[in-house]
């Protein structure tokens, strides 16, 4: 191979440090989870094709990476579509399986394959990656994680309430400040599609009244009618024009305005008791806000939507998301199964934490000390004690090979390792250690228990 | 979707209990290679072709899942392959990705991509899935996870001892004695080539050799003459017939058979390196043993060859094997760098730990109490504990209705939950917490530092 090699497009190397960073990040997450009682699962990375497609609608089949079956495959392939060369068509007949799309549908093929075993509700997190090919661009990939907790077989608002709960204790451990948890219920929605008398123009609604703060009144209200949606209509949803104050009042204001529709009040209701509760309990690190433009996932959320919004001094987009589902299982054939559930975007979150230095600087430490290599006598001398700091749970290393000393503290100052031990035969024969801070270029003389605790600390 | 949803074969679903386990295991292997000062890589799921195939061979370039070219891939198809219906050669002009075959190659591919930036040696570990069509089978899987750690840019037989080491300190953490840790050495088996006068028939006569213990030397004797290996041939290695004693007196005879062959001189000289390095520094729960019809990897492996066999109590094959490649990098243009490195055989060793009774009680542990729900107010009560539990680090659970009691008991015990919380309005008048141990049936009126304090230690 001539060329230095590469890796495809939209799919990332983690170096050591991103690693790290990643691994702190994900590891917040799962504790949490662990401690609002979610259980992890996992899932093949691939999944038999009939599972997942059809399941994120035509732009969703085109998005999954599909896997080529082995063998001849062509030996099966439909000779109609292969004939006239339809790729679409002739997918199915030479490849059976996919890359996961997502982590719901998998957990609903989960739940409906494993039902006997699963005492519900079952509360389930998952965090693993999922593939999908889209065109790559800057903060979207091909393959990234997807953080998700589900609840599914219970219909209890408490759920929503500690789904809040459990993104305000995430963000609070991350020291992250100023979220804002974004909530509103998909019945509301729909009274607004009752008031306003067009189901079919809710999107084009609430995209135009979300751009309330950017363009006034009259800029969102001229959108709306050229967009098709009635003066009369547009003046009975007035009130949404003037929609503020806390979340009491503004639940007080919707109460007035979807009166008359009885889906709307239930809505209204349901945000009712998740506000109240959140806020008798509550929220250390987040703000919960009501945002009833928020209209992600209308095709199948039937409950609460959630989306979680950045602090506002960063410039980022939705570090998270979900909802409820009424149906979460009925697509393999099992019914009734309420699902709620929520996700956190990995890679955004990454970019917030850095972008505000939140990673503590313990993070991307290497190995405490690097005992330098003075000759085959000494290095046995120093794995000795690299043994046994070992045992204690230090990490520490030895350089492989008695090169130059200079050679050997450049090697130290690259990988950042903080100290380097020196034992040469001096120290051998007192049974002591050189201990050499590299930064301030202290050196001490150090027993071994004197050593370990040192670097037991750092 | 009308039949019951399933997977893949050859792939699983993991249940919580088994995440849990898997986890367990996985999270002591990364502890000690960062003990050791491995470093943390990820590289992406799937890799372009060209970096995978030709890598392992004619069959392993079969078992590679390739994933097929979004959007219309026929439109690019090799007009000739297609006609020909020639599965094989239309692969590459339909699917330019693969799913990576090993963290080997990705790894090697790595470290010449990103080669400016690393500082050598380099020591990284990666704990990620791989997949291979193979046929399922008994613990063989297609998606599996290989946890590896390798160095690169170092010729330092240190290297290896470390490698040894780190191999016990990973099963005493698991509490897994009586582990063999086998070594050979490629030039070893060289030597022995070169005494036997036929380097093609080495693999016959490692693989016949290995029966001693079975079929008796009378038995390996014939077929080594069955395989066309000279009787002549056969008497100059008499002394491995009669191969025992301690590492070191194996050495000792080694140096005997081999003493005409510089290059099995050299492996003997290798090998008693590191044998008396490790025997000066010691072993916790594994024992080194020199075995020289060891000849995993004999393609690639050009110095050391490790495989490490389970405890003889347990029927296992390997759990765990590597060795040295002096030229790991050259297939993608950088020559000259050596690598050593080790991987353990996750899906095995969790049998051994299982078979064994291994895990730790605690390790599939879920929340330490369920609170009971008797309705919105002892509810609301409870969540105020809960809040204040799960900030302390305690995971526990609200029943999200107020169902009847015996049912939410019973979610309690179906979910091995050892404590449920009783809040009534006696409680929450008194401010206390019932705490009943489910086990037992004993119960106590605690007040919340009380509470805490139990449910702390679980």
């Amino acid at each position: 191979m001539a060329s230095k090699p590469s890796i495809p497009k939209g799919t990332r190397d983690f170096s050591p440090a991103e690693v790290a960073k990643r691994n702190y990040i994900i590891q917040i997450i799962k504790t949490n989870f662990e401690k609002f009682g979610f259980q992890p699962i996992e899932t093949p990375s691939f999944e038999n094709s009939e599972t997942l497609m059809g399941k994120y609608g035509e732009e969703g089949d085109r998005l999954i990476f599909k896997i080529l079956n082995s063998g001849d495959y062509l030996a099966k392939a439909n000779a109609t579509h292969l004939e006239a060369k339809d790729s679409t068509k002739l997918t199915a007949s030479i490849s059976e399986k996919a890359l996961r799309y997502d982590l719901t549908v998998p957990f609903a093929r989960y739940v409906v394959q494993h039902q006997n075993e699963i005492e519900f509700p079952f509360k389930r997190y998952q965090v693993q990656p999922v593939w999908r090919a889209d065109r790559p661009q800057k903060g979207r990939f091909r393959e990234f994680f997807q953080c998700d907790a589900d609840v599914v077989g219970s219909q209890s608002l408490w759920q929503e309430v500690e789904l809040v709960q459990l993104y305000d204790s995430v963000f609070a451990a991350l020291g992250l400040q100023g979220v804002t948890i974004k909530i509103n219920n998909r019945k509301i929605l729909s009274g607004i599609a009752e008031v306003i008398g067009a189901s079919d123009k809710l999107i084009d609604f609430t995209v135009a009244l979300d751009k309330l703060d950017k363009i006034g009144e009259d800029g969102v209200k001229k959108e709306m009618t050229e967009k098709g949606i009635t003066a009369d209509a547009i003046s009975k949803v007035q009130p949404l024009f003037q929609f503020s104050g806390t979340f009491a009042e503004k639940i007080q204001q919707l109460s007035s305005l979807l009166a008359d529709s009885a889906e709307g009040m239930k809505g209204v209701e349901e945000l009712r008791f998740i506000c109240d509760n959140v806020a008798n309990l509550g929220l250390s690190a987040a703000i919960l806000d009501l945002d009833v433009t928020l209209a992600r996932g209308l095709n199948y959320y039937t409950g609460a939507i959630f989306e979680v919004a950045a602090p506002k001094t960063v410039a980022m987009g939705s570090i998270g998301g979900g909802g409820r589902y009424d149906d979460l299982t009925g697509i393999f054939g099992l019914k009734n199964m309420s699902g709620v559930g929520i996700s956190f975007g990995l890679d955004r979150i990454y970019l917030v934490i850095e972008e505000l230095s939140l990673f503590p600087q313990t993070v991307t430490a290497t190995s405490a000390a690097l005992f330098l290599n003075y000759g085959h006598k000494e290095a046995l001398y120093a794995m000795q004690a690299i043994g046994k700091l070992r045992q204690a749970g230090i990490r520490v290393e030895l350089y492989p090979d008695a090169a130059k000393l200079a050679k050997q503290f450049q090697h130290a100052d690259k990988r950042g390792i903080p100290y380097a031990v020196l034992v040469g035969e001096t120290e051998m024969e007192a049974g002591t250690y050189a201990l050499k801070n590299l930064a301030s270029g202290e050196q001490q003389n150090l027993s071994f228990d004197e050593l370990l605790k040192v670097l037991q600390v750092k």
